[in-house]
């Protein structure tokens, strides 16, 4: 037979990358936890119905229902854009808009999916640390009944913060009363909502339900996953259309059953807790050994896996020899070095190492 | 430390469901191939950078290019909705409409996803087996630079249809002129592109890029995948802007290295064929077994993995006792049956056997 | 002062075009009634809340309350494009669909506008005579629940219809009890509500609110307006945020007290019902002319102010050197003749003269 | 006949308002030029082609050509947003953003209509003046290929500003230059163009086309016009696909006749810049009389029709009790006093009158 004609012979997938290498770049450069493959190999086999009829996503309702109360609903999906823009659509009436840190991910990293898919305006606020207050969120939420406005019918915060940083419970709950007072509703990017549990030390409960989260965008990819996240409705009296939002925007998954199965390994027990502890304790690793270095400002306090830091650009380019990272500012020279689950202690102590040595080596150059 | 109240004991991840089940409602059911899941062990530990940054997503480059030229252009995504939406979107303006059969997973599948992701509007035609001939396009292939008229500048056919009728090369040959003589662009949708190759016995470059199609949605889910599809540009003048489409649409995984290295192993060497292979004999086995049944009645030839049939409403009622499968025209009791990439030869005999008793039981009811 | 050069001298305003022509293409193509521009000069001077907040927005809820019922809302808006989609977009969760016949306006003279702006879903039904019934509509009118289908929860009807018919009372309140039994809304397109109501010596009441319309694009265009239509919502319960939608969707006249004005010289005495009559009078009269000539078939009954008509190409041609008109169905040799409340019995009679000779001069050239 | 049962007898159209007041809230609030109205007298009786196809619309483009240049495109639509979103959307691709001032009616007066129907991210960026600079727009024109972000692909301006303030012709062909060397496209909005002409004392062709706009939103409603504005394209290689996308966003005129008579009313003379001159020198002379008043604050130069002021809120609630105006700023007590092309010197001196007595009796008050 000759339909595989210019086909090279199936190889037995040898590793095409260097499996040592751990970057500063991101959580999402990040691989998958064993645990999380294992999961795919407990779901196998036979046929299961698709599109959420299967059993691991039932347990999932289950597993979900006991973190964030009974009458939670978790709807899985794709990834973080897709959870949050559905997330907010099922809360906004198509004349709504939406109060958000001019620093959010759905306001700089989605390329206009909230506003181009989910049909929503942002209005964007500046803030010190990534996080909203109630006097911030004023400076945009008014204008209700004026037709010429966008209606802002929901404030969406993140946690932890893109910065790194993270809402206290009191804090979340002051925006909330602040929003419901004013029949607004309260979105969470959760995209690394464990990191902040660990931080605080709290339950996943009480850093959203309890504290008056409407509708959450819980992270799985960033924590360990291969994809998916999931859109949790908190409050089933703010969101509807979640059932049907999902798939004409292009985020239900036929084979539903791997996505739910990776969300119950991760949740069902504390793989969740482990990693986000793992990811937090080599940030704060990362920032003990350099914290003292007179080079270095760190303009945020790291509660979570990044780490938000100022350096002179000669050594930023120097470090880039061996490492990736992101600008943050570049007008001032701020990176963001992030750990993932899977960074551990000699990756900090050697990329702390090549710091040093970058910043050393850049004053000696003048 | 109490993060976890409210949270069962880790499991240890036991199997939910009864993995002997086979079901012959979708191929969606179907679980992954081992081989799928070996490749993200293979992917698996280091960091590689997100988004397409990744060494697999180069191979895959390498790979696509083996089967549909050089000129091609692989841009992986999470499902076939988006696969579908993308690559439509990539090669019409903002004023563009599709000629579709009306039976197109595009019109009767996505929820709209098409029209409200896309913006796109479609115009489908009636057909008599879900594929279109120039004759068919014909009726709504009409009203260029009439501004009333959204305008069709695109073609989209579906390979193996949902009809689970294949089209011949030359008959692609003959949209292709057609569509290319009136500067339209042709898409295919190729969901089950390798079922239509395996039926065809020919290449995939044979019934795509060397046929004339523009632009293609392939296929991996159905054929053995956890998730994941690629839009493939097969002629680069034909469309553009599908880096930014495909994260806007929130198309783009974070982790691609895991989506792309199982496309790499279902089209690196023949998996892709197998599977298929085996999914075609197997509709070929259960039609073979029933066909001659007075009872029954066969609407479409079977040139796929689907069996579409005319049954007693009182056979099917009784079949669904113990087999899931979908109704496709309820109005005159037609159904259909789908095999997968991992139904086997038992399991089609026992369903033929379940048939051949649900008939009898239904006519000894008179 | 040299702010204008390069501008010609401002001239005193001479008409361009001949004013003594009547066309039978379009509605559109007539001009303005004298007594829609008397209410210009009698809304002008002086100044007035712009966006509605005007003494004849106000009068106009009076008058349309008077013709609808004291629950009616109005919104006047630009066009009749306008008036539907966002009389659409009020009805339905942004998961709708739309059952229509394939004839409608929406379907295939708004350019997508429903889909793009709207974001609804069509489902459009063939019809005979551009009439949707139950059986008709049923056709497409299921699935609900199911998340893969766009969700069939309005009909649109037209009024009169796009092929010149009208729908009975009994045909209308028919439909709609069918619409409201499935908890779907019926809108009816009104373009030519006015040439209905004629025809069936009914009220606008009876054939709108009365008959179970929920919202309702009221035309005023066609019927001897400038421009300007109007949403009105006949059942309260049934739509939301028409104020917002109006502005979003870009349908919102500053200075509306000129938009309102002549809705409210139009409805308010019997100026929509002279001017209706005169065009389905005029559209009779051209009929009852050529009813019987052999060789021209009608093929629609003329229950307004359009005749649709067959007649052999060559006789056509030889008509449009004089005449404008539109092809219906170029395949069968359909053609649309349209009156317009500014078409007299002269210009009708020229016409015929026109349409006989043309007929007559074909049969001799063959 | 009883169809007209419930309307009240036909009026003979009373004027339902006080033609005697003047408000200084806005432009729109303005009635029409006599010799607008009478345009449509001209444009009356006889049948035209709709939808553009008539001779006030050809003759529209002469005019256009006149002062914009012989490449000038016009095309007529209803409303300044509807110019707005054509116009930009003309110039973008689907993934294009626009950096414009936070202050500019696209972000703050259109409902989102930018980003839910034109489907385009704003990027804004505060002003002291409403003005944007090179250095002001560099803070959000970056990131281009990175398809995480929205691409900024246009910058528009509004001139004058909806401050009050002028772009003089040096900074147009400023920003044009950066503009145009970053491959973005500058958008002007023009809804009061013929108020910076006269400011500025140059032609419309210098303060456009001559100093580098592509894409022009010109103003006809404010400056006396029932409605309407015009998408003028100046570099015809900048934008595409306006005649669909006037159709598909619901602003085609039907009866474009007289939509294109009141702009060839407007622009075909000096009618255009008679009215403008008399709004501007009214909002001169108002400024000219309070200037001095030592309880009122001008927070920006009075380069056109628009007078921002402060002045203590319990003399701005005095004077709302017979005049209206807008806030500005309400945190700061700013207010906005607009005149239109039919505001007279006795409406100014009145106001200033009423403006005196409402800051003396507020001092008196304390």
């Amino acid at each position: 037979m000759t339909i595989t004609d210019g086909v090279s012979a199936p190889g037995s997938g040898p590793r095409l990358h260097d499996d040592g290498l751990r970057s500063f770049a991101s959580d999402n450069y990040a691989g998958v936890h064993p645990e999380i493959i294992a999961s795919l190999h407990q779901a196998n086999h036979g046929h299961q119905p698709a599109y959420g009829g299967d059993a691991y996503t039932e347990r999932l309702q289950e597993i979900m229902a006991s973190h964030f109360g009974a009458q939670a609903q978790a709807f899985p999906v794709f990834n973080g854009t897709g959870a949050n823009v559905l997330a907010l659509q099922a809360v906004l009436p198509p004349w709504g808009a939406v109060v958000c840190a001019s620093t959010a991910h759905i306001n700089t990293d989605e390329n206009g999916a909230p506003e181009r898919v989910g049909r929503m305006k942002l209005l964007p606020v500046e803030t010190p640390d990534g996080k909203l207050t109630p006097e911030l969120i004023d400076r945009e939420a008014w204008g209700w009944g004026d037709e010429h406005r966008a209606q802002p019918l929901a404030v969406s915060i993140t946690q932890t913060t893109e910065l790194g940083t993270a809402y206290r419970v009191d804090e979340i709950k002051e925006i909330a009363d602040y929003v419901h007072e004013r029949g607004m509703k309260l979105h969470m990017d959760g995209a690394r909502l464990p990191n902040a549990a660990v931080h605080l030390e709290r339950s996943l409960r009480d850093i959203t339900t309890n504290a008056g989260v409407d509708v959450l965008s819980l992270g799985g990819t960033k924590n360990g996953m291969i994809f998916g996240e999931a859109v949790l409705v908190l409050n089933p009296d703010a969101a509807s259309g979640l059932t049907y939002l999902r798939k004409m925007n292009m985020q239900l998954a036929s084979k539903m059953r791997f996505l739910s199965a990776q969300l119950v390994t991760l949740y069902e027990g504390d793989l969740w807790l482990r990693s986000a502890a793992q990811a937090n304790a080599m940030a704060a690793r990362l920032r003990a050994r350099l914290e003292s270095h007179p080079l270095l400002t760190f303009t945020q306090p790291t509660e979570s896996n990044a780490v938000l830091a100022i350096l002179p650009p000669a050594a930023a380019q120097r470090l880039r020899h061996n490492y990736r990272f992101y600008d943050w500012d570049p007008n001032r020279g701020e990176v963001r070095w992030m750990c993932a689950f899977d960074t551990e202690a000699p990756d900090v102590d050697a990329f702390c190492e090549a710091v040093n040595d970058a910043l050393e080596a850049s004053t000696s150059d003048q």
